[in-house]
């Protein structure tokens, strides 16, 4: 099959996808003749899939302790909120245990009603999943600043439009802008008056205030209870990259969690995601996960080292684990998508369908050392 | 551990579960003292269990096919819909597939306003998760049939009472009463004028109208696109025994499943109930599942004829994959259950919460035929 015939057939898979992109195993399933070495559009860390894994091989699957985990009822979301807890150390009372952080999105919204700001470009299921008594308002994140969110600007924006919700992602996807968690603590504070703010730190593990040189992160999760109107929305699908297991919470007051669960969410985690959180409220796991959280950082900073030499296109910085990638040498993001998938098998995240982006980007996710090499060499090649 | 602490211990686990009983992780995990056998509170196809176990096992674990469908994303909810859309014969966009039937559930009443009637007694998410905008209007079903639910009688109450949504769960939970599909189709007919009818048909895999002969069951799933006012509820759990994965779909018209997809569902299934609903897909499996189904109906028959026999009690005819037993000896439902817990290490499901049962009753789940069996001895020595 020629090039031509691939790109038509990835267009149109593309086309079915809505505003996400196909994942990798729809495009092996309907294109075969399309490769795939590297899927550098979805966001996780391999290494931390590795260490899942090889816990749950040796745990779950050897013991056969999977035949239970798959015949018999999971626990209710009550229970398995109790690990998260006691990692977090805040009340279970306070944590909706979620089948991905999506379930989380859709069940926050629900509870919402007015008007919900949205700086752009970002994840698209805030605005998608916005019911008809919750209106979106778009506030455009400024290109000259590479989008990074001016929270002054941002509350003046607020005031003067009236808006009763506020969504703050942190660090910011498809941008990788990241916000100190000093100051999200200051604007918080200041907008008590507000119905809600959502705060989404899906990629919080992968941020660093103290310029990496001990990789800590500042997730203010374990203040929940200092927020009367803050929800918190969790991913684990990024940072410990097991996306198929659907695994998320939000933490919010307590009534929430309680109305949530008075509507359902009774039996929403499966057996194995139920067991992954077994494994997040243990000291052991957390430690090992520790060393490969570092390893991954200490990949993406060299990844971004070598990504800024390339001529032709602008890396913006991240606090995030991929990179927004400014295409400058007159090519399209979707020409250089699909000439990295089809001639060299890297798939990349073509952001030509986000609204809020001026010019012509593409994203790029830091997978494994010997990956980011063979994405460097691939877009070397490329531009 | 004496009895009557362990008996405490139990009372106390169940008081924290809510309207479900505590699953036989919790017991194991929150009482080691209680040893349990035979979970004989789960209603499910142990067989079907280990067919699906033995997949799985096959071309999934042992193929390291595992550490993708745990690491990537699963695939969007209407691609999930595809091999379901092919085993019922009826367009994919007539499906929302659910992360269990009680998703399912959820999505359906929260789309509803008005009034839901709801006979009873039976499962309780269908009132436990009614919103403040559906009143749900119980119809008691008459201890003297049986509880079986008589549509006629049920047509009269619908519009004395002026409802406009119905529930009708066939066969039902926990009495395992079933009204044969002629008679469920006549009644849709003559009520197209409600705005729903919610027909759950999660136990129909377990029922047959021809005396068991050949052991048919007749769905009306195929004919979804019929009947615009019909939601069909589908739980995978109990006729394929895996309840862990959550699995389910809703059968519905194709607007409404478009409005749930624009409100989220994205990514609700994982990557090993996206392997189950492929394999729901393919004529094998399907083949060598339809024998575990008809040996495991044919063992659920033998445990009734068994259980019949038994002074004390009085076992309710069935044709779900469970009995409804009223205890006529004068002990109560919750002595019974301690007992054979305790006692026994046997797990029934005390009824004494379901709302509609005038008595004392425990249901009994069918198991494998040498479960089966240490049931009918325990409950020889118990009563």
């Amino acid at each position: 099959m020629d090039y031509n015939s691939k790109k038509k057939k990835f267009i149109s898979l593309k086309g079915n996808s809505g505003l996400h992109s196909p994942n990798i195993h729809s495009i092996i399933k309907e294109i075969p003749e399309i490769k795939v070495d590297v899927d550098a559009c979805y966001l996780s860390n391999p290494y931390a899939t590795e260490l899942f894994l090889d816990y749950l091989k040796r745990d779950i699957i050897n013991t056969g302790r999977i035949n239970d985990m798959i015949g018999y009822y999971p626990s209710p979301n009550t229970e398995i909120a109790k690990p998260i807890s006691k990692t977090l150390n805040i009340p279970s009372s306070n944590i909706l245990v979620c089948n991905g952080a999506v379930e989380g999105i859709q069940a926050i919204l629900n509870m919402l009603t007015g008007k919900l700001v949205i700086p752009i470009p970002t994840f698209s299921s805030y605005y998608e999943y916005c019911h008809n008594m919750l209106e979106p308002i778009y506030y455009n994140l400024a290109k000259e600043r590479d989008y990074v969110l001016d929270l002054e600007e941002y509350a003046k924006f607020i005031h003067d439009k009236n808006i009763n919700n506020v969504l703050i992602i942190n660090p910011n996807n498809p941008t990788g802008s990241y916000i100190n968690s000093s100051d999200i603590i200051t604007f918080i504070e200041e907008h008590k008056h507000l119905d809600s703010i959502i705060l989404d730190e899906s990629f919080i593990h992968f941020a660093s205030e103290d310029g990496n040189s001990n990789m800590q992160f500042n997730s203010i999760q374990g203040r929940i209870n200092d927020f009367d109107n803050v929800f918190i929305v969790k991913s684990m699908a990024k940072d410990f990259g097991i996306a198929g297991l659907r695994c998320g919470y939000v933490l919010m007051r307590a009534d929430h969690v309680r109305t949530c669960l008075s509507e359902g969410f009774l039996w929403n985690v499966n057996g194995i995601a139920e067991y992954f959180f077994e494994l997040y409220g243990d000291k052991k796991f957390l430690l090992e996960y520790e060393n490969h959280r570092k390893k991954y950082i200490a990949d993406t900073l060299s990844f971004y080292t070598m990504l800024k030499e390339l001529a032709g296109i602008k890396i913006l910085p991240s606090n995030a684990n991929f990179f927004l990638v400014e295409i400058l040498n007159g090519s399209t993001s979707e020409d250089l998508t699909l000439k990295l998938l089809i001639e060299h098998n890297i798939y990349v995240r073509d952001c030509n369908d986000k609204i809020g982006l001026q010019g012509e980007y593409v994203r790029i996710a830091s997978r494994t050392e010997r990956e980011n090499k063979m994405i460097y060499e691939a877009l070397e090649n490329s531009l």
